[in-house]
C-alpha cells in the first residue's frame, strides 16, 4: 500500500460549514485508501456531523478538538495572533510539526494566507508564497499566479512564480513543458508597466522554464498559456472578472431564454446539454488554490465550496505529497542574490 | 435649428474600412440634421464608396484628401511624426485648428492617443488624457476609465479621471449622480496596492462626484458603480477580460447546444430570445470610448467596428459639444498644485 497522506481539513471555515467539510473527508476516505484526514473544530459539531454517515473507514480520519472560530471578516494578522486554538491556526501547526502533510481551508482567504507564512514559513530561498488558483480556459485550465494578498511585487518575485508555477503544472496537473506568459497590456514586448518590463527580460533568460512571452487578458480564457504570471493585484482582477463575467452573462442568457414561450420551450430542451458544459467553466470547481512556496502544503478552496470540491483539493495534496513538490520547489528556487536587495524597501 | 456639429471620421482606419466608416457618414446625416462630416483618407476610395449610396444630404458630407494611411503594427508615435498627410494626423489636426469639433477613428489605438495628446493637446491642468470606453453591465453601461496607453499612472491622475468620468456620465449619458469607485483587491478600506491607498482618501475628499469606494472586479459587471477608476494597465486587462470570458463563454454555450439533437431544437427555438439579450453584453456595441481632457474631442471606435458603432460615436460627439463637456471638463479640472510635483519622476 501507499504511504499514507494525512490532509488537515478545516471543519470550521466557509459558508457550508461543518456539513461540507466533514462530507468531505468522509468521501475522501471512502474513495481512497492512502488519504487520512484530520478535521480541525468544535468536537461535538463535528461529531454530530460523521454521525450522518456509516460504513466509512472511521479509523482514517480524526478529530482535533479546538475551542475557537476564525470569522471571514476578521483582521488576519490579528486574528492569527489571538485565537490559537482555532481551526485553523491548529491546522496550520499540525502542518508546521509535521504531524500532517496538508492543509485545506474555506475560510477567511487573508487568515489561511497569513498563517500559512507565519506558522508554516517560506522555504528556503522564497521569497515571496504565492497563492494560485486554477482558472477554467477553453482547453482545461491555467494556474493563475500570483492572487495572494500581497500586493506590489517586485520582478524577482514574479520569476519564481513562473518557476514554482511550471513545476505545479508539471508535476501535479500534468502538463508537459508548461507554456508560461506574463499578464501584459499588449502582445508586444516593449509593452507593459514598469514591473512588467522588468520582468520580461529576466524570465526570457531564465532556464527551465518554457517562457512564451506577454499574454493579454483577452487571450486568458482561450487558454494560450498554462502558467498565467502576474502581480497578486492584477491576479485577483482577473480571477474576480472572471467569476464576474461569466456569472453575469449566465444570469443574462437565462434571462433571454424566458423572454417568451418559444425560448421557454427552448431552454427545456437544451437544459441538460447546457447544464454540463457551463460546469466545465465554473471556476469554483477547481476549488483548490495552492499557497506555494511553504515548508507545507496549504491549499485555500473557494468560501462557498461543497464537498466535491473540498475532496478533490484532498486528493491534490496527495498529488503534491507523492511527487514532492515541496522539495522540486526547494531544489529549483534559489535564494536571491544579495545584489538584488536593494530593491527592497 | 441647432447649430451643425463637424465630425470628422477617418475613412481608412480600421479592420473594415473604407466601407463601414463611409456608410456611417451617410447614415449619420440621413438621421440628424445637425450633423456635418469631414471623411479623411484617399479621395478616389471614399468616392468610390460614397457612389453606392443615393438620396442623403451630400451637401453635409465633405471629403478632405490624404495620401497616406497609418497602419495597425506601425509604432505610434513615430508613425504620427512620419506620416503628416495621413487619414489620422489631417483629421486631428482639423480639431486643432477648430475646423472640426471631434474626431472618429477605428484605426490604430496607439496612433489615435498618441496624436490626440501630441497633436490636439490637453486642455489646461490636464495631467494625462484618459481612454474611457463604455462597457455593457446587468444594468446597462459604466465608463471604464482608464484603458488607455499610459500605464503606471499617479493617484493625482486617477483623481482626475473621476472627476472627468463622472462630467461624461452625468451630461453624455444622462446619468445624474453617477456612482464613483476605485478598482481594488478587497472591499475594505485598508485594501490595495500603493496606487490605490493613496489615491482612496485623496477620492473621498474630492468635491462634487459620488464616491462610493472600491469596487472588486467580481462587482463590475453588475452593474455596481458607474464610473469605474483605475490604472491603465489594469483597466486594459479588464476590458480584455470582459470580451475574452463573454467570447469564450458563449462558444462554449453554443457547443453545448449543439451536443444532441433535443439540444439543437432546443437552440432553434431560443436563438432569437438568445440574440438579442447578448447584444446587450456585446462590448463592442458601444464602440465609442472618447480619449477626455484634450482641447477636442477624440473618440476612438473598435478595430473591427461596424456603420452603426461608428455612427453612434459621431452622434456622442453630438451630445458631447452640445453639453460643453470640454469646458466643464477644463472648468472642474483644477491644475495641480505644486506641492504634488515632487511625486513626479
Amino acid at each position: 500500500m501507499a504511504e499514507l497522506v494525512k490532509v488537515v481539513v478545516d471543519a470550521m471555515g466557509g459558508d457550508n460549514a461543518p456539513e461540507e467539510p466533514v462530507k468531505a473527508a468522509v468521501e475522501a476516505v471512502k474513495e481512497r485508501e492512502d488519504i487520512f484526514v484530520i478535521l480541525t473544530g468544535l468536537e461535538d459539531v463535528i461529531k454530530k456531523e460523521l454521525n450522518k454517515y456509516q460504513g466509512y473507514p472511521e479509523e482514517r480520519i480524526q478529530i482535533v478538538h479546538t475551542s475557537e472560530v476564525i470569522e471571514t471578516a476578521e483582521p488576519p494578522v490579528f486574528a492569527i495572533r489571538k485565537k490559537k486554538d482555532s481551526s485553523i491556526v491548529v491546522g496550520l501547526n499540525l502542518v508546521k510539526k509535521h504531524e500532517a502533510d496538508a492543509f485545506v481551508s474555506s475560510g477567511s482567504t487573508g487568515a489561511v494566507l497569513v498563517g500559512g507564512q507565519v506558522l508554516v514559513g517560506r522555504s528556503k530561498g522564497v521569497e515571496r508564497p504565492p497563492l494560485a488558483p486554477l482558472i477554467p480556459t477553453m482547453e482545461g485550465v491555467s494556474l493563475l499566479i500570483d492572487c495572494g494578498a500581497n500586493v506590489d511585487a517586485r520582478p524577482s518575485h514574479l520569476v519564481q512564480f513562473a518557476k514554482m508555477g511550471s513545476i505545479y503544472m508539471e508535476q501535479v496537473v500534468g502538463i508537459k513543458n508548461p507554456r508560461v506568459a506574463i499578464v501584459n497590456n499588449g502582445a508586444e514586448e516593449e509593452k507593459g508597466n514598469v514591473l512588467v518590463k522588468e520582468t520580461f527580460p529576466l524570465l526570457k533568460e531564465t532556464e527551465g522554464i518554457n517562457f512564451i512571452g506577454s499574454i493579454e487578458a483577452r487571450d486568458i480564457p482561450s487558454g494560450y498559456a498554462d502558467v498565467i504570471v502576474c502581480e497578486a493585484f492584477v491576479g485577483n482582477v482577473i480571477l474576480k472578472l472572471y467569476e464576474g463575467v461569466s456569472g453575469s452573462l449566465i444570469k443574462k442568457i437565462k434571462g433571454g431564454m424566458m423572454k417568451n414561450l418559444r425560448s421557454k420551450i427552448g431552454a427545456l430542451l437544451i437544459k441538460p446539454a447546457l447544464k454540463e458544459t457551463l460546469k466545465d467553466f465554473d471556476t469554483t470547481k477547481y476549488g483548490g488554490a495552492p499557497l506555494l512556496g511553504l515548508k507545507g502544503l496549504v491549499v485555500k478552496t473557494h468560501g462557498s465550496a461543497k464537498a466535491v470540491e473540498i475532496k478533490n483539493a484532498v486528493f491534490q495534496c496527495v498529488q503534491f505529497k507523492q511527487q514532492k513538490i515541496n522539495e522540486k520547489i526547494a531544489e529549483r528556487i534559489q535564494p536571491p542574490v544579495k545584489a538584488e536587495s536593494h530593491q527592497e524597501n
